[in-house]
């Protein structure tokens, strides 16, 4: 977590999403290689060529190569590696979430052998012993986010329960979390554990950032699920603290109009540069207030 | 989920996990396989072959896989396809919980494909739309078992937090399936839509199973985690409606002192035996009452 705060700090608060679904590669891919895991694989390593020096984190969502089996999965494992190859922090959106043998086989999957990730996202609903088999793992370098707000329309339904103590469940799951971050705070002053919190709940989110000063936050919903610059910022201290993830905005940026007649790679380097300039604009307003 | 009521109807209500561990793999067959993925696949095969007349589904638990790799998900694939050509109901324990496109691909990766599977498990923290994705596939013969209450000491954490209208968070959780779940039943009498509800949190499963009556239930926690044959009798309707999983108690049992000195999947088989009858006996007593 520690390597994602530098990295915000020189580059600013974006991450990009490699959610790269089979019918959002163009045909210049398709015509140049046959199988699925080339395209898949061809189509990452170069958004990650044209955005390496914009993107202070990838985030790889597994869904869309798990869905494609196992040349999905293949070629899942040679986008990880290429991003580790260029020491840029990688966060695997895997959102597991078991207990103990099982949690222990999820921690081995994604933060050794060949998916190896440096951060991984994770689901707590089963309790807090959840947690427990990543502990090694987070004392020698690796990272969580732990899903505690999320950005869907849904994300009341639970997370919005309101207890008998007037807390909202997702503020008691924050608890637990910070039982468990408060002795993995880094030189960074950020835990190793950290939180995903969606920024179209914004007043959820500035609830969460008043409260929680040392979570790193894993932040989805800007753009194409609604959030604005202005809302992220909310999020962030002093620019950082944060990664704000833009996946389709960023991947799909060659289908908008703004972008056409670029190629994908190029278009995707505009449209990450112009997240950052907004959010930056937006950071730098507050910062001279 | 009729083809499990209707399989438990003949064999009785018996899921054998295959959680398998690579260090739970017999020198036997590590001598005869040097791959990882022959190995897994090999022990997994026999067994499914000794004790497919006794279980009425087999589980397969993904994350002992992933944690191999490439390799691992190929013999994940390969126990798949096996357990399907035998037309014994096959349940994958994914735990996957996701929105939108991202649930999408994880409905399209294990109803599909290379991982296609008869029924999985899902984690719903994100909210009710987490369900949205699978309605096609619930409508079309496949199932579901969402988390509801978990049998792990943790699982209290969040699930039994008490909202302010007296219910616990597991209960809400309850009222979201059952609206989704009451246009999903079958001619089996119970829904497409069902339910994790572990064996060692007694008094929570008696209140679920009260309320419940058309949800089939994956039941864990039995043998290793100390639920009994008593405890798992009350999940039940008359002896159906719900499967009770055993996976270390079995795939292990070659190792315990009962069948000390027998083949692993001899031993297996005595085991799963064991299980069955002990289920059997109290379900038989309680009829007779």
């Amino acid at each position: 977590m520690d390597t994602l705060f530098y990295n915000v700090q020189k580059k600013g608060p974006i991450c990009i999403g490699l959610d790269t679904a089979v019918d959002y590669i163009p045909e210049s891919i398709n015509k140049q290689y046959d199988c699925i895991e080339d395209r898949l694989f061809e189509f990452n390593r170069r958004i990650v060529d044209s955005t390496e020096d914009i993107a202070s984190a990838f985030k790889v969502q597994i869904a869309y190569y798990e869905a494609e089996g196992i040349q999905g999965l293949k070629a899942y494992k040679r986008t990880l590696d290429y991003i580790r190859s260029k020491k840029i922090p990688l966060i695997a959106d895997v959102k597991r979430g078991d207990i103990s043998k099982t949690a222990q086989m999820y921690a081995k999957a994604h933060f050794s052998g060949d998916f190896e990730a440096d951060i991984i996202t994770i689901n707590m609903y089963m309790g807090s012993d959840t947690l427990d088999p990543y502990e090694y793992y987070l004392k020698s370098g690796k990272g969580l986010f732990v899903l505690l707000k999320t950005s869907n329309p849904g994300s009341g339904d639970i997370q919005n329960l309101k207890t008998d103590t007037g807390e909202y469940v997702y503020q008691k799951m924050l608890r637990l979390l910070e039982k468990k971050g408060n002795s993995l705070i880094g030189s960074s002053g950020f835990s190793a554990l950290g939180a995903v919190v969606g920024c179209t709940h914004v007043e959820d989110g500035i609830a969460i950032r008043t409260r929680m000063k040392n979570t790193f936050f894993l932040i989805p919903g800007y753009g194409a699920q609604g959030g604005t610059a202005e809302d992220v910022s909310n999020y962030l201290i002093h620019g950082n603290g944060g990664v704000i993830n833009s996946s389709r905005g960023i991947i799909l940026a060659y289908r908008s109009e703004k972008w056409k007649g670029l190629e994908f790679d190029e278009a995707a380097r505009e449209a990450a540069n112009d997240m950052r300039e907004k959010i930056m604009n937006v950071l730098k307003k507050q910062e001279d207030k």
